[in-house]
């Protein structure tokens, strides 16, 4: 594509809520534009990166024998109300009438509608398994839709679903679509982890997110520096030391004023004398039920809300009220276990801290020398949030802390769907039996500007070669006919070997014309000018690297074509 | 793909509202399931065609130069009401609130997005032409969806928007589209007429359908066998003969009992004695305001509802009100020229016929001898309906009679959206100008139904090897080891080769399979039996012929790979 043809708008002012890489570069380049809340356009170039990201997707799905198919965006209501989530899925779900007042909604995930498929076609276990997939807008009323393409409320996702005739096939189903994903990210360019997830329907290991990192992530993952081991902090293990049955100390316990200093930070820089966060004790107050529950972590760490809601057996982690507070005789701020009536849960690394100072239940009061065993009891169990420099849990190495952008989710969602619905089908026996389900999706939209979060520096994007909206930019420069002529040569020879090129054709300074190959990110820049021509040779520079190399003309657009193809693009099929 | 492994369901009792046969075939063989009224999914049978038209639409996109964009399908209420069409679209618009309870919509098309689009980002002349399309889902809450994919509420459509600096760009732009609309059509196999549309925002030939020639066709068009002149009959021309200044009859006019006989059907063969409809004169009562006009046509033909509406000067054709018919002196099914003090608008067929049969305004009376110029007076304006056996327009040849499905329209706009919406340019001079703009569409999902239309016998589909979901089927017959190794390894060999092979390893008897086979309207069928094989040749058989033919085993992938590019199919790219 010549330069001077294409719609390549670039934006010198982008909105003060764009402060996300991707968000910024993507409407400075001229890939998208935002026409409403969340809701987003792909310009020429936007939907280059897109295309290839999908094309990469369904290569691989197919791959797998996964086969494609294309579900409405506009459902009636009837399915998800035959599943609940008509009312489940609150205010993000996009409802509407049509003109007999019948109710719809737009397609935030298909679940049900697949599941429908399959009840209504799928009679016998000879038409099993089946995994099937689509690539299709979804949508999602977000309550607070940010960073561009990184979570907005039109976006584009791929979602396969899986039927088995049971769990030994929805475990192969799994381990397919794990596979495949893995080829998916790696094609892409990205850097991802694998993520343990909240474990599935059928427990154990089959639920995982393929988290992207990337600094600006939502997510905090930890991942081993040793063996493939990675988990959301959320429900990340590691080792735990054992609970202690006695305390070694003969330090006696001694109140101590704390006025006004709350915080850990305030009370360890108050107290000094050596005292840091890890001689301190946290203590988190929980409601349960009427009750209030007591949590301690050591004063360095963070409790993880799942954890103590698993070991409390609550859904979900409610902090007690200022009432249930006053209630339970302890003072918001000065809270600690030592002659605590409630509940009390201790992590194993707070019930081994010897001489810990924690909070003393009374206004501006803090105790020194606090043991378990001996000054307060509980039930020791791993409540605190797993962070970097965490034992791997798994093998001797260590875990790192990350940022990480979930760009994709598999899932074993047992017969959740498939119950509900009645997806049965007979076996072998005759006998009805319902089938099992899996669930993958990917964020396809998402991942384009997740790759940006993880490509880019100051000057723009850094496109991976497999997704870039072109392989390579050829410029001229100068107002030379020699290397006018010499760079539409070149730019047909690329073209007819299948590269994409992006040819800058612009009487513009070579200066503008850098700057904007660099924003736009296209990984390879290949500049004609005179002085090289005279002699004989071409100036390319990798967007990732400072420096250019040169290549001979003889010959140069059968090397760049190689140079393409072995850093990860995909040839143009003419 | 392996038969045993794919989701091709079948359904052998379809609902009875499916009458049409796209409709039925695509439900029988597993192409579509719907999932509300109007609103379908693609199974993976339907999702390869589907790919297949979206493919060739794409690449004769591309070949022009136009650049592929996707705008959102959730579109905020601003856009439309700028330019009144978020009234003007009526109920068709299914319009919706998000959480906060702002307006939004779905798109029924992209006009004013794409304006948008456009006069957000082009500043100059510099920046245009520009040709910018999506393929993409579209929403109508149509009052009456029907035929499958014919009609629904929710299809694909591929929509390009070109924008010119002036009308000679636009008209260029609009002749490069032609092209490849033309191209298009002809890779899909459909036998088409490129149609006269009502005329343009510029006037002239600047407006026209693709129709694709079908039986089943909603829309009457005329089509010349010698030349390529073709119309919609609602604006198509024909030979008018010039109108009488005197009345050549020397019959008295006269009245005539006719009890009951209120169509010219009737009265024709009441009267009989040789009399045909084409000597008598129809009369239709229009309102006009409060007023009732007269048109009158010969009693074989049509009042063209456009055309009349022109030449009186109205919007649209409104039939007079019974209340109105009573005031204006005459009687509904008696009506006639003579005496009729209205408005008369006369087609230059009836002012030339001698002797005509009319309405008497009269309960039960007609009129003999009826004669323009000497019994009624009135405005002679062509306002018939032209039809089959009509002369050409434009040659010596004869204009014959189809029933066509718009697959295809191309359009200039001229300034209609970008003078409303500012979409405004800088030229040459510095001086502001507003983009010229044309829209062209297709309706990918709907060609889909529309091939099927074109394509069927009694037993299921005959598919153009372009958009067949597969290009040859591989049947084994028979339990035989040595028929099912060779298929294999036949099934092996195209598949290397791109050939997009269905591989029917089911433990079927031969007539289940050759029957699905023809349902699902497969181009080749290939036969692996132990017979064949014994003599070392393969029975080859074209889904559009009668009886196969035999092929050489030997180098039968090679061969069987040249017939399916022959025939127009894309191998797949490995």
């Amino acid at each position: 594509m010549r330069y001077s043809q294409a719609f390549l708008p670039s934006l010198r002012e982008v909105p003060k809520d764009a402060t996300t890489p991707s968000h910024v570069f993507l409407l400075r380049g001229g890939f998208v534009r935002m026409i409403g809340a969340g809701i987003y356009e792909m310009l020429p170039l936007g939907f280059r990166v897109l295309s290839r990201v999908t094309d990469i997707v369904r290569r691989e799905m197919n791959r797998t024998g996964a086969q494609e198919v294309l579900m409405p965006a506009i459902l009636p209501a009837e399915y998800f109300q035959e599943t609940g989530r008509w009312e489940g899925f609150g205010d993000t779900l996009l409802r509407l009438k049509d003109r007999k007042g019948n109710d719809y909604h737009l397609g935030p995930t298909h679940e049900e509608i697949i599941t429908d498929m399959v009840r209504r076609d799928v009679k016998s276990y000879r038409q099993l398994p089946l995994n099937l997939y689509q690539i299709q807008q979804k949508f999602r009323d977000e309550a607070r839709p940010r960073a561009g393409l990184l979570r907005g409320r039109e976006f584009i996702m791929k979602d396969a679903y899986s039927f088995d005739v049971d769990e030994a096939g929805a475990l192969r189903s799994y381990e397919t679509m794990r596979e495949a994903y893995h080829r998916v990210f790696k094609r892409l360019g990205l850097d991802y982890r694998i993520v343990q997830a909240d474990s599935g329907a059928m427990g154990g290991n089959t639920s995982a997110e393929f988290q992207v990192l990337a600094q600006t992530g939502e997510d905090a993952i930890v991942a081993c520096t040793a063996c493939d081991y990675a988990a959301n902090v959320e429900v990340a293990e590691t080792t735990w030391p054992a609970a202690p049955t006695s305390s070694s100390s003969t330090n006696a316990i001694e109140k101590v004023a704390t006025p006004g200093k709350s915080s850990i930070a305030d009370v360890v820089s108050f107290l000094g004398n050596g005292l840091t966060a890890s001689g301190t004790l946290k203590a988190l107050l929980v409601a349960v039920g009427d009750d209030v529950a007591m949590a301690v972590v050591r004063g360095d760490r963070d409790v993880n809300p799942i954890a103590l809601a698993k070991k409390l057996g609550v859904a979900e982690l409610v902090l007690a009220s200022e009432e249930q507070i006053k209630a339970s005789g302890t003072k918001p701020g000065y809270a600690g276990p030592v002659g605590f009536s409630g509940r009390i849960v201790v992590d194993p690394e707070a019930a081994t801290l010897v001489d810990g100072v924690a909070g003393a239940n009374e206004w501006n009061q803090h105790l020194r020398n606090v043991n378990f065993v001996r000054d307060y009891q509980g039930e020791v169990a791993p409540i605190r949030q797993v962070s970097g420099g965490d034992a791997c849990p798994r093998c001797s190495g260590t875990l790192e802390s990350y940022r990480g952008i979930e760009g994709g989710h598999i899932f074993i969602l047992g017969t959740h769907y498939s119950a509900k619905m009645g997806a049965n089908f007979l076996d072998e026996a005759g006998q009805q039996k319902t089938a099992i389900m899996g669930c993958y999706g990917i964020g396809v939209s998402r991942l384009v500007a997740t790759a940006i979060e993880q490509h880019h520096d100051a000057d723009g994007i850094k496109w991976p070669m497999s997704i870039a909206p072109f392989h390579v930019i050829v410029t001229t420069i100068g107002k030379d006919d020699v290397a006018k002529t010499a760079a539409e040569t070149l730019y047909g020879e690329l073209r007819e070997r299948g590269v994409d090129v992006l040819y800058d054709d612009r009487d513009e300074r070579p200066g503008v014309k850098f700057k904007d190959a660099d924003l736009i990110g296209i990984p390879l820049r290949i500049v004609v000018g005179a002085r090289g021509l005279a002699e004989g040779k071409l100036e390319v520079k990798k967007r990732t690297e400072k420096d250019p190399f040169f290549i001979p003309v003889e010959g140069a657009a059968d090397a760049l074509r190689d140079l393409v193809v072995e850093l990860g693009g995909s040839l143009v099929q003419l």
